[in-house]
C-alpha cells in the first residue's frame, strides 16, 4: 500500500498520517509507552521517583527515549505527566499510595480560583521545553516528537475533586450548580493550556495530543458545554501552528462533531469499531487507535490477531490512520506483546 | 400529552411504554431503587446483611416494596443481585470490606465449567419466585413488577476475574486465546439465565431487565461474538413471553443493533443525548434513561433542570420513554433529590 515511497523516516510517515496522506504504513507509537511495562524506566523511576523525572530535563529525555531505542516508534512523547499545570498554577499533587491522584487541596471558591496563578506558567514549567529541546535535538528528525496537554474538563476533575474520582461529583455540582464559577475556572486552566502548548510548540514538538480522558463523564447532552466548547477554543488558538491529535475516551458516538471541532486527528478508545466508525464519518479525518491495551497482557498472537483486524478495517481508508492503543499501556503489559505489536505493524 | 388517559395506574403507565404507547406520562422507576441511600433500608441491612435480605422473601419483598412506599414508583424491581446465578451454579461469592465483588474461586479451566452445576437453578434459586409470588400479592396489579439478570457476558467477567475488575484481562485472554473453552462456559450461562428468566415469569413479573453492564469493556469489532449474540438468544428463547429491557452501558453508539436484538425497551446510560439518539434509531424502540445518577447527589433545583431537558429531549417520540437513571442510585444519593426527581416526573 505504498502511496510516498518507502523511504520516508519515522517523522516523515507520522507528519504524513496526520495530514491525511496514507503513507506506506500507519505509524505506530502508543499511550503512555515511557512507562512501567519496561524494565529500564522502573530501574530509573526507583532510583528518582516520578515527578523528579518530569521535572528533570535530562530525566524527562532520557525516560523519553527508552521506548524508542527499545521498539522504533514513529513518534517519541515527552515524559510528562497532564497536571503539571495546576501544580504551576498552585495547585501541587502526589500519587496516593493505593493507586490515583491526590491534589493537595480541592479548588471549592471563587477564592480559590482567584489564587490559580496563570502568570507564572512558562517559568514554572520551563522543564518542559528545555526536555523537548534535547530530545529535539536527539531525535534529529528521525522520530516525530509530541508534546501534550489534559483538556481543559479532564483537568478541572482533578482539581475539583480534589484528585481521581469515580463519580465526578463535586465537578457536576460545580459545572450545574453554579454556572459562572465554573466557567470562571475554565478560562483560567484553557489559558493555561493554550500558553502551555505555545511553549511546546516552540520548543519544536511536531504535534501535540490533546487528552480528553474523562469528557466520556459527562451528561450527553451537556458535553458541548462542559468540555469541547474550551477544546474548540484550544484548537482555534493553536490548531494553525501545530498538528493536535484529540484523544476522547468513552466519546466515538460523538465522531462527527469530534471531527469538525478542528483537531487533525480524533484518536478514539478500543470500544470503537474502526471498520463502522469509518463509515459514520462525514469527512475523513485522520484516525488514531485503537487496540484494546488489555490485549498486551496477553499473548503474543492474540496481540498480532487483532492488531491484524485493525490494519484490516482500516485499509483503503481515504484519511491518515495512526496505530496506537485505546488507551494508555499498563504496568503488566509484557515486552513480547509489544514486540509482537511492532512487528505486525511495520510488516503491514 | 394524554394519549391513553390519565386514569392510568403505574403498572398500565408502565406497560403501555413499553410497548411504544406514549402513556399520560413516562412511567418512572430508578436502578437499585431498593438500596443504601434509603434509611429503612440501611436498617434493615444492618440487620440481617446483604445475602441473607437476597435469600428470604419475606425481606426481599419488604426492600423491594420499600422505595414504592416511599416514592410511589410505576416499578417495583425485586431486590436481589445479579450473582445469584453463578452462586447458584456454585461459585458463591462475598462483597470485599474495600468495595465490589470476590468470587469464591475463578473458573479457569475446562473442568471449572464442566463442574458448574445448572441443573439445581431451579431448586437453589426458588427463593426468588417466592419473592416474586409476595410482590405479585402485595402489589396488586398496581405497580409493575420487574424481575432481572446479569448479560452472560457480564457474569463471565466476575466468574472468571474472580470478582470485580477494572481491565477484564482474564476474560478477554479466554475470549481471544480459547474461544472454544469461552462458548463453553457461554452456553452454560445463558441457559441458566434463560431458565432462571422462565422462572421470573411464571412467577409473575410483568417484564425484566437484562444488564449488559459491561458490554463497554469489550473491543468494537468483537461486541456481537463477546456479548450480543448471547443476549441474542437470550432475547429468542424468553422475548415472547415477557418484554425484555436491555441496559447496555458505554453501548448506545450501537443503538440500533441493539433495538434490532429483539428488546422491547433499550436502556442507555447517562452519556448518551436522547434528543440525538432518537434521531439516530431506524426504528422508534422504546428507550429508558437517562438522567445522571451523579445529580442525585447534588440539589433538588439541579435534579429538576435536568430531568425537564430530558422530558424535553422525548418529547413528541414516536416510541415509549420510561424515565430511569443512566445507572443505579448511588448510596450518598439524597431522598430530597429523589423527590425532586418524581415530583418533576410526575409533574411533566
Amino acid at each position: 500500500m505504498t502511496t510516498t515511497g518507502s523511504t520516508l523516516n519515522s517523522r516523515q510517515r507520522f507528519l504524513a498520517a496526520l495530514a491525511g496522506e496514507p503513507p506506506d504504513r500507519p505509524p505506530l507509537w502508543i499511550m503512555r509507552q515511557a512507562g512501567r511495562y519496561l524494565p529500564e524506566y522502573r530501574e530509573l523511576k526507583q532510583q528518582h521517583g516520578f515527578l523528579k523525572m518530569v521535572k528533570t530535563p535530562e530525566l524527562a529525555t532520557e525516560v523519553t527515549l527508552q521506548p524508542i531505542r527499545r521498539f522504533g516508534f514513529d513518534a517519541a512523547i515527552l515524559f510528562s505527566d497532564i497536571l503539571v499545570i495546576p501544580e504551576a498554577m498552585g495547585q501541587p499533587y502526589r500519587f496516593r499510595d493505593q493507586g490515583g491522584i491526590a491534589m493537595e487541596f480541592a479548588i471549592r471558591s471563587d477564592n480559590d480560583i482567584e489564587n490559580l496563578d496563570t502568570g507564572s506558567i512558562r517559568e514554572r514549567l520551563a522543564y518542559v521545553p528545555a526536555a523537548l529541546q534535547l530530545l529535539r535535538r536527539e531525535l534529529d528528525g528521525r522520530t516525530a516528537l509530541l508534546g501534550f496537554a489534559g483538556s481543559p474538563w479532564t483537568l478541572a476533575t482533578y482539581m475539583v475533586e480534589g484528585g481521581s474520582s469515580t463519580h465526578y461529583e463535586k465537578i457536576k455540582e460545580l459545572f450545574y450548580g453554579d454556572r459562572p464559577l465554573f466557567e470562571k475556572l475554565m478560562e483560567k486552566i484553557t489559558a493555561a493550556v493554550i500558553e502551555y502548548y505555545r511553549m511546546q510548540v516552540e520548543a519544536g514538538a511536531d504535534a501535540v495530543q490533546l487528552f480528553d480522558s474523562w469528557g466520556g463523564a459527562c451528561a450527553g447532552g451537556d458535553y458541548e458545554e462542559a468540555s469541547l466548547k474550551w477544546i474548540r477554543r484550544i484548537l482555534r488558538e493553536i490548531g494553525g501552528s501545530v498538528p493536535v491529535i484529540l484523544y476522547a475516551k468513552g466519546l466515538h458516538h460523538r465522531i462527527n462533531e469530534l471531527a469538525d471541532a478542528g483537531a487533525a486527528a480524533v484518536s478514539v478508545d478500543w470500544s470503537a469499531d474502526l471498520g463502522l466508525l469509518r463509515r459514520a464519518l462525514a469527512n475523513p479525518v485522520t484516525l488514531q487507535g485503537n487496540l484494546d491495551p488489555a490485549l498486551l497482557n496477553t499473548r503474543p498472537d492474540i496481540v498480532r490477531r487483532q492488531a491484524e483486524a485493525i490494519l484490516d478495517a482500516m485499509k483503503g481508508y481515504p484519511g491518515g490512520h495512526i496505530f496506537n492503543l485505546g488507551h494508555g499501556i499498563m504496568p503488566t503489559a509484557k515486552i513480547e506483546n509489544v514486540e509482537a505489536l511492532v512487528d505486525t505493524v511495520r510488516g503491514s
